[in-house]
């Protein structure tokens, strides 16, 4: 492609970006196809000689954007909404054709910098401790595995050499992310011995369950050896008591994680840091600028007071990768397991410089609003009821009639295109789950998801 | 950001990026900059307020760029030399601003449909057997990690619940790459129980010594567990014979691996399969698009032939990830750690399409060409040798001196900012390494990487 032509075709996706963030109501939130269609639509092998990119891009409009589900769309209110800024789209843009690798500082200073720097704008934004050292993985699932392997190798040096030993146990609760659970199978140490301990009616690790679990397992001749904790859980952002939860892991030597990879980024705003009280006592901390930061997958931020303990589990130094000491040029690939490492920093600075702290804290602080001011409304509607407080953005609700109708609720908001919503399960019961996050979500869009959730109930 | 600023701000990226693929040499390969120089120059804390793209643009050309090392650039020969094509940066590009995570088929289609598609794709243009299930990572260290993970649970399925059992040996060549051992650590294995298998004069692992290993660890009571063979090794591209290593993990039951990560890319031209033999029988093979296939970083396919028993390894589905079965709707959360999964097949779906299958293989084929021609020119210069064979595109020579001198050769060609070799030490003695890769490097800049190593050595 010369020049020209990717000036050409740059431009042309740049259009449509353009008009896909200006309108992406244009869109059904919620794909319309069936398993397999777009398979189908495509053709079973590759070409043998290269095609125009006219036509690349006319089937990216054609195929490719009719199996999409819009997380990047004001109705999309699953999982845990994300948003993709233009900021970020530009500092990504910009890392993509850098196609930098920061396994090194030497082999790309600025990823090993910028990253640092960037990480250190975070702390200061959030008032976590200035001395944590931190780095940047693709996930919060990775984040919280490196958090378990690292707590494994403070309570068991050896384990790098001879493997993991039998009868480590990580303590979390019965509302914690599936992550935590599969970074200890990952790390051998077994979901037999990961605790899930009990919740309080508010879905918050109840401190003395968490005590008793360390104390049988003590007993039983087992090592306590991680406590995640989490910061708005998935189901129902729930926060755990971490001053308690801290308090236990310093009388018995357990290393401290705490995921917060949804809610974060909320630390940003002085009225939150409530939540995140006994924080700065982690060991670790995720949170995921990916999430509810306005930067563009893949962004999840790894905190640690102990990086001697990460690089103690996996530093290792081929001949092929020896570079001279320097106390400043840190070498990042000795804190985990990828060595390749791109440069996500750059989006994050685009976004923090573009947004600025305050910037951030009020598109948080709005949406907020609407969760609350949805809650509200569910409350104030006999036929619902909240299956769960609303301490930040998330709103769990159920009409007062069986799971099945509740289910018959959620598809007919999903099949409207102009809602994504999701479910969970709490307390046995199946409950609806509205997600407030994308940037791009206004009343409008809340107080519509509501009207339709009336609807499929009245349609009953 | 309004649209239109969002076109403005994003026509002038493009055209930067226009500018820079046009002339990377306008810049030095090697970032001319000191530890923490650009820490200091940029602000110890974030904006309070929002600042305009005009200047973060701007700090952009003025601190971010004079701090990269030049990884998309004619001169670079470090490492593995990769390359962001303007295809692969328009399709990363779009998929940035789409901000999708493919956790789920449901969560959105396109993310699990085309990552199958195009995996599809790539195992009829390596002919690498079709009925063999692919995803993509980060990074080849964690789909080896991944693939060892495997093997664990296959020789211990109940390593799942009850942690990981002493004794699982792993096997992999003096040569191998650090990921193989970072790997085994990783999941509780230990480097006690990774055996380093010595390699012949041609750095190929010693089929004859990897069976007495399996046969010393049999007699010891150990647990064979996983064997990782390499197709071009990192310091010299050597090529392990997989065949006589198949035949054993099959006598053995052993979990085969294979990382390609770099030469994987080679498949796609019929007259270098022969290096590949055998790979048919492997239980897991990674390859990075993102290192020889015009990928921009990350995209690095894992294949298995036994997505069961990685399934039997990490499926974990929490109440807010239930969805409906269909077995056209494949999970991809269930087949690893990150529940994550952002768009990252849509690039690769980009270079495929605009460079067809005989574009790629043609591009492999001029650089490895440019590999063998340098070699023979360093083989009739008596004044150096090299020091491996040259199989593919990287070549390893020395000085006929000390390694000081080699040292000094390099730090020569380094500071030219015109050319970044890497070295590495084969047989104990340190040796300068030109790996060839990156899709702008012509004759020209390989002639000119030769001169400049002789005139390192005129100027000892």
């Amino acid at each position: 492609m010369t020049p020209e032509e990717f000036r050409r075709h740059g431009y042309q996706a740049i259009d449509w970006i353009a008009d896909y963030l200006a309108r992406p109501e244009r869109y059904p939130v919620l794909a319309q196809v069936k398993p397999g269609e777009l398979t189908d639509a495509l053709p079973a092998a590759g070409p043998e000689r290269g095609e125009p990119m006219d036509a690349i891009m006319a089937d990216f409009e054609r195929l490719i954007v009719p199996a999409v589900t819009h997380w990047n769309h004001p109705g999309f209110m699953a999982y845990f909404a994300i948003s993709a800024s233009e900021p970020g789209i530009l500092g990504e843009l910009l890392a993509t054709a850098l196609n930098l690798n920061g396994m090194l500082w030497k082999s790309s200073p600025v990823v090993t910098e910028l990253e640092q720097v960037t990480l250190r704008w975070l702390r200061k934004w959030t008032a976590l401790p200035e001395d944590w050292f931190g780095c940047i993985y693709d996930t919060a699932s990775v984040g919280s595995m490196h958090a378990i392997a690292a707590a494994r190798q403070a309570a068991d040096p050896q384990c790098r050499t001879r493997g993991a030993s039998q009868g480590l146990v990580v303590y979390t609760s019965e509302q914690a992310h599936s992550s935590i659970e599969k970074g200890a199978i990952a790390v051998g140490i077994g979901q037999d011995f990961v605790r899930k301990i009990p919740v309080d009616a508010e879905f918050r690790m109840i401190p003395d369950a968490l005590a008793a679990a360390i104390e049988r397992d003590l007993a039983a001749g087992l090592r306590p050896c991680c406590a995640c904790a989490t910061v708005g859980t998935t189901s129902t952002t729930s926060v755990d008591p971490v001053p308690q939860i801290a308090d236990l892991c310093q009388r018995h030597g357990i290393w401290l994680h705490v995921d917060a990879a949804y809610a974060g980024s909320l630390m940003v705003a002085p009225e939150f840091r409530w939540a995140f009280a006994g924080c700065d006592r982690a060991d670790s901390l995720v949170t995921n600028p990916h999430k509810w930061f306005m930067t563009p997958v893949d962004c999840s931020v790894f905190y640690t007071r102990r990086p001697d303990v990460l690089r103690a589990a996996f530093s290792l130094i081929p001949d092929y990768l020896t570079s001279a000491a320097d106390p400043r040029a840190v070498n990042l690939m000795d804190y985990g397991v990828p060595l390749g490492r791109r440069f996500r920093a750059l989006k994050l600075w685009f976004v923090m410089r573009s947004f600025g702290r305050e910037g951030i804290a009020n598109l948080l602080r709005a949406q907020v609003q609407l969760a609350q001011d949805l809650a509200r409304e569910v409350d104030a509607d006999p036929r619902f009821e909240r299956t769960a407080p609303t301490p930040f953005s998330v709103v769990c609700l159920r009409y007062k009639g069986t799971d099945d109708e509740n289910r018959r609720i959620q598809d007919h908001v999903n099949s409207t295109g102009e809602i994504f919503i999701s479910g969970t399960v709490l307390n046995g019961r199946f409950t609806l789950r509205l997600a407030i996050g994308n940037r791009t979500t206004k009343r409008e869009h809340v107080e519509r998801a509501w009207a339709l959730i009336r609807e499929g109930a009245e349609r009953l």
